[in-house]
């Protein structure tokens, strides 16, 4: 029993952190603050390295891998990007860091190196179907991720998909750690993730809107306030602004001028590949928010506020930790 | 305190029922006997108005209601569809349901007859836009269903929306229950929606392969097995049939040589409305289980047989109790 310490999962005594909570490697917001902040608050941060460089200039990542290492920290990456540029994971495991976050792609080729090094694997999974490369690859953890989570991401939703790949690494890996995604931004949240079978969760929206985060003003404030119902997953998008995303993947943003018109329109999209690079980097450039992505999940509204991930970290797990004892009653009255 | 006794909610107090579980009203599937089923063994069963008769022909309602009345039961329609044959709530109200659910339109229209009959109100909403409306139609429960759910549905997630919505209805009609649906199939569901801030769940895909739904053998036989990975939502295929859904609603169902087709293809489809009436309408009646629609949701790789209701309610709220009462400890390792 352990009525008044913290949370207990397999991830949190596998990783040696102090809560179950990772922040999402997201592109162009998870720098090395970010991470250092949910590491030193007792979760696990990861710095994101996108997109490797593989379309074209981004925040420097050995600059934010260094402000991250004041902690236990990890780095994550688009996969089918490292492939272009694998070198990165080699830049990147310089600076020693607890773990490597690999999503969307095949994670075997950069397995062994990663194994190598002495950093954890984890690999992100939107597909029931995809655990199974991943575990062939070593992975220590495998994030589920549910469609409602901001950015890329598929069509899988995190309270059925937790349970069934619960179900399915306990028959085919036990030891493989499962981490939920998608939706979760507060203590209830953390908390039905563990029911449902997680070890912990990862978070990418509520760190979005969170001080640390590189995320620009103009955008949160944008989205704070709106409901979930204000995004929305689409291919048109990568379609037409030209990243050469695989086909399996989609988007989700908040809804705008941009998706209103094209977000039904994807057959079409797709075979309009890159016409509105132009348009887009030119309204990217004057920070249109009507046409630019501002980049947020479902849980979008559930926040309220832009607050340090130290204060998200310590009031969710409270939080979770005071559902979780209340609900021994059976008393839901 | 209730350590030994079944989990209590305000869903349970107050209508009255042993456990917070409500079987969907799903169109084709919910008679009076699966009604019956899950009444007996302590839920709510709800039979299916579905479309009311505005598709043609359907189940005889009247013969399934009486079925039903051997327990507390409701009786559920799809919302549009009751606007064009109205008489058919009159019909049902004459057997003295004990609610009625409505889904997919505005609710108010029928609120007045529906009070006045006695039946309770339960409306299903999609977004968190909608609640509004039900809240003003008097509804005494809100089901807010996640994208996941098998069916009819849109593009909100279960484990974002519920927490929402939850906030949502504490703020503006705190009396009003919160129920949740999509994705939820077994204890570890049950548990989750509640930690999250519902008063019970409402289940289909569970149900629909249930020994007392009409579900034909030969859906279930070819769903049971597949993984959630395997289910799509698309508005295709209610555009090619000619089914007349407003524009807001999709329908999940098991991938198919239909849906490899057709499922990117939405404005595609929505312009070719009712062209495949016809072939659809052949392969139905053939049985032709790579055109029709076998209509589950997400949660089908959850299920591994097709037991009846009570077993199905039983095992789900043993094993929901388990989990609340282990996870006060906090341990998880």
């Amino acid at each position: 029993m352990n009525e008044n310490g913290p949370i207990q999962t397999r991830l949190t005594r596998r990783f040696g952190i102090r809560h179950p909570v990772v922040c999402a490697p997201m592109a162009f917001v998870a720098g090395g603050a970010l991470a250092a902040g949910v590491s030193r608050a007792g979760g696990l941060g990861v710095v994101a390295g996108g997109y490797a460089g593989a379309l074209g200039a981004e925040a420097d990542l050995d600059a934010e891998l260094v402000t991250a290492s004041a902690e236990k920290f990890g780095a994550g990456f688009i996969t089918w990007a490292l492939e272009r540029s694998p070198q990165m994971l080699t830049r990147a495991l310089k600076h020693s860091p607890f773990c490597i976050v690999l999503s969307f792609g095949d994670p075997r080729p950069f397995a062994r190196e990663i194994r190598d090094s002495g950093a954890a694997l984890i690999c992100q999974v939107q597909f029931l179907s995809q655990i199974d490369l991943a575990v062939e690859a070593g992975a220590a953890a495998i994030v589920a991720q549910g469609g409602e989570a901001g950015g890329h991401g598929a069509a899988r939703s995190t309270l059925p998909f937790i349970p069934e790949a619960a179900d399915y690494l306990r028959k085919h890996s036990p030891e493989t750690l499962l981490i939920a995604a998608g939706g979760i931004a507060d203590g209830r949240g953390l908390a039905a993730a563990l029911i449902l079978g997680a070890d912990g969760v990862l978070m990418g929206t509520r760190f979005w809107a969170s001080a640390e985060a590189l995320t620009p003003r103009s955008h949160t404030d944008k989205a704070i306030g709106s409901t979930g119902d204000a995004t929305i997953r689409t291919k048109a998008f990568d379609a037409l602004r030209g990243a050469p995303w695989p086909r399996e993947y989609s988007f989700r943003i908040l809804k705008n001028k941009l998706t209103a018109e094209w977000a039904d329109r994807e057959s079409e999209a797709l075979r309009s590949f890159g016409a509105l690079s132009t348009e887009y980097a030119r309204a990217r450039a004057q920070n249109d928010l009507d046409m630019v992505a501002i980049v947020c999940g479902e849980a979008i509204g559930l926040l309220r506020d832009r607050p340090s991930a130290a204060s998200i970290v310590e009031s969710m797990v409270t939080q979770a930790a005071e559902l979780l004892r209340k609900s021994s009653s059976l008393n839901f009255t």
